[in-house]
């Protein structure tokens, strides 16, 4: 059997009490360390809560490694861990095909993710549209498909939530093309640096998805004992210090309820000033006033 | 203080650890008992688990009762268990504010809900929109405003999740207005009924939101150990025996990757007229070819 076990965002024991009994019985302990991190915890301390051995799993060893990870599943019972829930953003729906493939059965203990746990800021869950991620920019890539998709879901009045880049055991160029197995420190994109890339797409797209006075949450550290939340405008944010990793963004939409604002006035530096931005925002996408057809006068 | 525990989605045991640890050392422990249910676990099997005792909060309770959960909690330690994640579909809001105003700290320990765990079902959780519910009709009452927000996820192309009703602790008209604190058996909406509503909606709005052949999938004691997937058009599961509750449905968006239909179809009865029914659909909803505007040849 594979096991696909949620961690869930933080703390060693935030995984499940199922999840726990069943990580203790198995054969082997995978933990998938390269799509998020654990906030509270590492290899080290995991190892030590399990009574166990850990083996981590880079991304070479997912993604070309199945039949390692699977190896010997069809009699033993194998783990595979994933911080959040093994469905979240990032699913491993190869591993699951392959094992099914390799007639191995496959169960999933789920966990909280980002995906969820995100409503814990105030704003209510139904009315977030689709999820867009924001990668690191560089000099020459600055992919902005994430543009249009924040568009629709404005467009429509919904919440956006911005995944934030994560680099873990990235090599240089350099070190790349040299074959040097060096890897960079890993990377945890900030507010900050999500709200420049943001202002500088809008700035060059024109189309007004959003503008620097669009109100956001900045949602750090989730679920972790230092979790912070920041409401401001993307302006403002672009110049907030969010501290430790692991940051997400929402932008508001125009479906906001009172009950959400309330919420989340708690987390603005002046309230007044935070509303006056949500009203401006909200007339602004405001859907064109219903204009019934005029009667056909041709005939 | 106030901890909200997310108990996850079927076993007393999807308890995470800390909520286990949490729960164990609070004074009173209340359990949110009227917007969903555990599927493998009830107040007794709970209270055994946890070695103490369980009080039933019901809506009233929760609604009305507020200061009867937070007596006390400036000192003492209160946990409020909600089946899910706390910030699930529905939110505890007020009891937050209310607690917030009592200078009474607030923790949650996050957990699993269907808003993320339906990612089992192969579909890319990013990919989703808006989340609306489906509530019984009767002969006098059928609300349709689930119907513009589906419109409006299926005209960018995304997924929908349909929660379905739950009915526990209700009262006929009848016995309310007679005041007799007499309760109807709970019910819970299957997925043959979902699948009849929303053709009975369509076969009056006829604005085309979906279609008698729109592909469908419908999720059943998700995360228990009877949990069952079924991918068919919302005809065929308007005839669909879906079994125990509880129930979901996910219609599907036109942005259905190919990966995502793969795994779809261990779930249906004939992959070759499901792949064409997701043709036709995804057809219908393409946005028009893009026009370029003519030249102005008017000078």
């Amino acid at each position: 059997m594979l096991y696909l076990i949620g961690l869930g965002l933080s703390y060693e024991s935030d995984i499940t009490v199922r999840g726990l009994e069943t990580v203790k019985k198995c054969k082997r302990v995978y933990l998938e360390a390269y799509t998020s991190i654990l906030m509270a915890a590492d290899q080290q301390s995991l190892e030590k809560f399990y009574g166990r051995e850990v083996i981590l799993a880079d991304r070479e060893l997912v993604e070309t490694g199945a039949d390692q990870i699977l190896d010997g599943a069809q009699e033993d019972d194998i783990a595979f861990l994933v911080v959040g829930d093994p469905f979240g953003a990032t699913t491993h729906t190869d591993l699951i095909i392959r094992a099914r493939e390799l007639n191995i059965p496959v169960e999933c203990i789920h966990n909280a993710s980002v995906m969820n746990a995100v409503g814990a800021c105030g704003l209510q869950l139904y009315k977030f549209g689709q999820t867009v991620s924001l990668v690191f920019f560089t000099e020459t890539w600055k992919p902005d498909s994430f543009y249009d998709k924040v568009m629709e879901n404005r467009k429509i009045g919904l919440h956006t939530l911005l995944l934030l880049d994560i680099k873990v055991k990235e090599q240089s160029i350099e070190n790349m093309a040299r074959g040097r197995l060096i890897y960079e420190p890993p990377r945890y994109m900030d507010i900050a640096t999500a709200a420049s890339q943001l202002l500088e797409i809008e700035e060059k797209r024109q189309e007004q998805a959003y503008t620097p006075d669009t109100p956001c949450v900045a949602i750090s550290r989730l679920g972790s004992p230092s979790q912070k939340f920041k409401a401001g405008t993307l302006k403002e944010l672009s110049e907030y210090d969010s501290g430790e990793p692991l940051h997400s963004l929402v932008m508001l939409g125009r479906q906001v309820h009172d009950l959400e604002l309330e919420y989340l006035y708690q987390y603005v530096d002046d309230k007044e000033a935070f509303k006056s931005f949500v009203e401006k925002d909200q007339e602004f996408f405001k859907p064109p006033p219903y204009v019934p057809p005029e009667d056909d006068m041709s005939d």
